[in-house]
């Protein structure tokens, strides 16, 4: 570069400011013209039933890119400013259009649980029970109290996938008899825990409602067995997930065949402390943002402990939660898991009471 | 060990389970005594004015106890477990008295801010306003349309504490004077950050409440220096931080004399990308059983986004919140910083227009 | 409390120290005692096969002590203070012996892997291949790269679990058949990930090691059967995962019955954008603390892209990993996944060149 | 849309494609020009001295575009889009071309530490002492052992920024003045934290390397005097800094004036309880990637336990470190901060043993 005076170059870098501006505007205008093409595949791809996001094809598009860059110092840049352009050409693709680019539902849709309805804009529920069934007698002590609070949907887990292979595994199939048992005699639906695809028929006879647990959240193998089985699907978040690998799962059981899915947020790992979990209720919000499926949220392995939990069940419907699934067990000091954070009657019974007015009205959907 | 028979090692595992719980019993027997102790010790230290956490002791005890200990294969064991014995016997001391122990209030507190009361009871506030000032003319048409809609605090900021030294770095002490300027003219109580402590006379003369960012929350010298003033302080978390260490920050404020102190959550950083931040309404949950300082919650930098802002500010003031922080800018793509999350005017009255119920009633206290 | 002066209070303070540090001795005591019998429980308990951590007897003590309790203020500190406890005289009953408490190997295990040694003080090695088997020639490609490279354990995928379930989901068992072809042919031995109970027969015909996916880390029914199985397993940590959970999870293989397990490091998920994991190199010290089994480093997941990887890999063998898996591809700007992040041949030359120095050595074990 | 068959919509499909790659030429041709034009901007400015990153410039850019756009149903996409290609355009400026961009230097720099050089290919240092000076006597026990072992950096803490205001704060002023005169005495360089500007000048009296520890990296003021001042700064990386974060912490140091800057790495908070802070040697990796300046790695803190430290030692040296920072205490069971995480004499000569083959070297830049 010759030795030019400070005048000079303030002057270059105008001219070159006004030259990137021009280029700005070349830019736009290609964008926006190949949106409106992607817009028109869209369509096309609607009318085909195909998929539109198809990976193939833009890895295709950059490796066609990358070949042509006459720049190749710039490779890695082009590949990342095409990458953003796929991903809002994509996004560009659903925005508006109800059911498309994804198969997920964009207006609110009800789940019915055994005859509860749940999102949709039904007044939240409230899905109540122990952490394990322990036996006839214990389930029935707690399902009975809870029946008579009102509560028509019970949990209890048969198949408890425990950290430590030494720890308490639940009663497994018996389990899961037992609740479906307590809940056909008080009249209530049932819901339980699912850690292995053989175990579906069965669950199919004996629940309403079928659990993914966190832990199985990623289990991909078990997400296409339940899309293909015919029983509603509640699938909790991993506590390591992202709000899009939680929905790109849930994508799992609609495009297998299942569209009845219920979200379950149940908080997340962080480096706090004070709560067993973080409980992220923004992605209740993000998640009623970007489809119609109901969503509830487990306040009791969120938070691990009973003294907040009223606050949380107050947030979560107030954030716009279908429900609230709640660990509830007649005698929590005797209970063989979750014993420190599982409510007794009559802490429920405070916890009902606080949350009165939101459960009377129906979801208003904004 | 002499080969036993499996009757005999049955019959020996049960003799010593019988010893074991005879000393668990013996354990709980001299815990109880001890916390007697650590509870006469409390009363005494209170009326002394002494602080009930003295690590020095704490240290010294373990040693002693490293010293006698006849088993040196367990000298860990014994800290750790000592150790949970001291942990426990602090909380001990606190529970159940009021401001003892900590230097928090235990009952829910008002704090004045500028003729506006915040927390102990008071209906919710809403603090709005730019992220910063960017000069007279815009400041004063935000905070007008901010006026009209009732609002009584408005945020400013001067001294903008950016990532990058090549960002625009706010207008410094001439920003907060254009603030005190604005509001003062609309009637309005003005809030702002602080960065430093030689800045704090200054803010003595132009504002009713200074801020310290979540940058500053570690910056236990400025904490110092605002102990030692006259303004009550609005402390956000920081994004790392703890709720334990929040409170102790706060520990700061008011064991250097200053009790006006309001906790302000704004989200913290966790692997979830869909949000700036990760809002933490457990910390406001955990915040109000441990304290009686009032919980502000600051949505816009939680979210990073404006589409999830009315779900968050409900959930908040469910949660318990005693009011609620929202950057507000009359012209947000053309501001000087985060453009993306500010609110306009409009999306100020939709958000409002939500918190209706919320905000017109008194918080009660459960 | 009556008014005392000054004086009076600091000598009654002196006294109540007394008196605690009298405590501290008793409840030492009756600690070391209590230690002493749960050594012999551990004796007993060893020789009658029984797992030494049996959480449902101390639930059982727990109850005791609470009914036994006569200051029910302090439930909640008794809780605490008994769990810290039990936890330190589990590891009581560990310390120094090996083999019990834990099934897992406490000295330096090896494992053997079609006749290649891991752990146990082998020189470390270097597994590679494609993220998926693409297809015969493709993987023919870069396998015979590798082995003319002295690779001898080759890693490629057929059932790739996706985020989304419209990605490219591999060849599946098409796939792991080429592989076992291509492996067979070059003299090398074959890694692939299993992802549902179902297809371990076919993976024992066709690999020598059995991958479980970071995803599947917590899917206990797939870990029990392959604990059943007679494959040897490399366990990746889910990124969620805490080290104690990762080893329990080895705990449900060993435990089944199979103790041929590799443990497999690849990033934890945290805040951190600038790699797609953070490498948890601590975790790979805290293992070689805990028990024998091998520990590899998979850098290709971790940093999710390639320049950092000669110094990652140098870092992981630095800190004590048996081996490394690395992503290699003859082509990976074609490649159909992972193409950011997967090394071509002479960056794998590269890699290997730094590392010389440590491949070449036994593991020193400290 | 008409009725269209399948093979018109696929014919449909495959010519929309056909337009797409041509406006992806279109666009690709468009960037690389305005690539060319941002280079030269580049040299403009570096002759100017102007920095490169103008946050306003961009903001102005992107009204400009919004306003322009004709479609503004994709606002949104269009101003992601444009940010990444301004984000993409800055790192084509930096690319390839030493000390553009930023400030801080591209190719390795040495520091000199009291005569003692640290980066730049030096070999690496070790700076060890206590967490806090205690006292006179306890110092120079501390280094006395360590100047024995050929430690020339004594590291000791006078203001400690403590969580709670109630521990022990250290001895301020004479902390650091009995530092000087323990390391003058045994001809050793001094390092201590700052945690106010108005310390400074004492600090250049007394110290050789001024620490800005964890808590104080985000406070920018403090950094900005440091930058005007004339000591090398060790600057710690928060523990919930991002990597960008932390250059651009250095970029104030620099920026300001300060090139002599020392960056250390100690640990990111995570979801890990194993380890006191998640030691992350990705971040030594990429910021050798991205700039010049000398990497100390503080295991200590990471750690916060003594059993691993000689594994996460000789990763960091592996991993490219300029030198390590150790907490070492004459006697740690005594120590009134931080006791379980220093090693004592003997453990660090273990240390020290198992460096050797590490620290005799001069690093080798790759």
């Amino acid at each position: 570069m010759p030795e030019r005076s400070p005048e000079e170059l303030r002057d270059a870098l105008a001219a070159l400011r006004g030259e990137v501006d021009l280029l700005n505007r070349e830019l736009l205008d290609v964008f926006i013209r190949r949106l409106g093409r992607v817009r028109r595949i869209r369509d096309v791809k609607t009318a085909l039933g195909l998929p539109l996001y198809d990976p193939e094809r833009e890895a295709q598009e950059l490796r066609g890119l990358l070949l042509a860059n006459p720049d190749p110092r710039s490779a890695q840049l082009v590949e990342r400013v095409f990458q953003e352009i796929f991903r809002a050409s994509l996004e560009g693709m659903r925005e508006g259009e109800p059911g498309v680019g994804t198969r997920l539902p964009r207006e609110p849709a009800t789940v019915d649980v055994g005859g509860v309805a749940i999102g949709g804009g039904a007044p939240p529920v409230v899905i109540a029970g122990p952490c394990a069934v322990e036996g006839p007698e214990a389930l029935a002590a707690s399902a009975r109290g809870l029946a008579a609070r009102g509560i028509r949907i019970l949990r209890g887990g048969g198949f408890k996938p425990r950290t430590s292979p030494y720890s308490f595994q639940g009663l497994g199939l018996d389990g899961v008899r037992i609740l479906h048992g307590v809940a056909r005699e008080l009249g209530m639906a049932a819901v339980s825990e699912i850690t292995a695809a053989e175990q579906l028929p069965v669950f199919e006879e004996l629940v309403d409602l079928v659990q993914v647990g966190s832990r199985n959240m990623y289990n991909y193998e078990l997400l296409k067995a339940l899309g293909r089985g015919r029983l509603p699907v509640l699938l909790k978040r991993h506590f390591g997930a992202r709000i899009e690998e939680w929905l790109l799962a849930a994508e799992y059981l609609v495009s297998a065949g299942n569209p009845r899915v219920i979200l379950c947020e149940r908080g997340i790992r962080t480096f706090e402390p004070e709560t067993r979990n973080t409980l992220d209720l923004s992605a209740v919000a993000v998640v009623k943002e970007r489809c119609g499926l109901p969503v509830v949220v487990d306040v009791s392995h969120a938070a691990g402990r009973r003294d907040i939990l009223p606050r949380l069940a107050r947030a979560a419907l107030a954030a716009g939660a279908d429900g609230l699934m709640v660990e509830v067990h007649h005698w929590p000091a005797g209970a063989l898991s979750d014993g420190g954070q599982q409510l007794d009657l009559p802490g429920f019974d405070a916890l009902l009471a606080g949350l009165r007015p939101y459960l009377e009205t129906p979801r208003e959907e904004d």
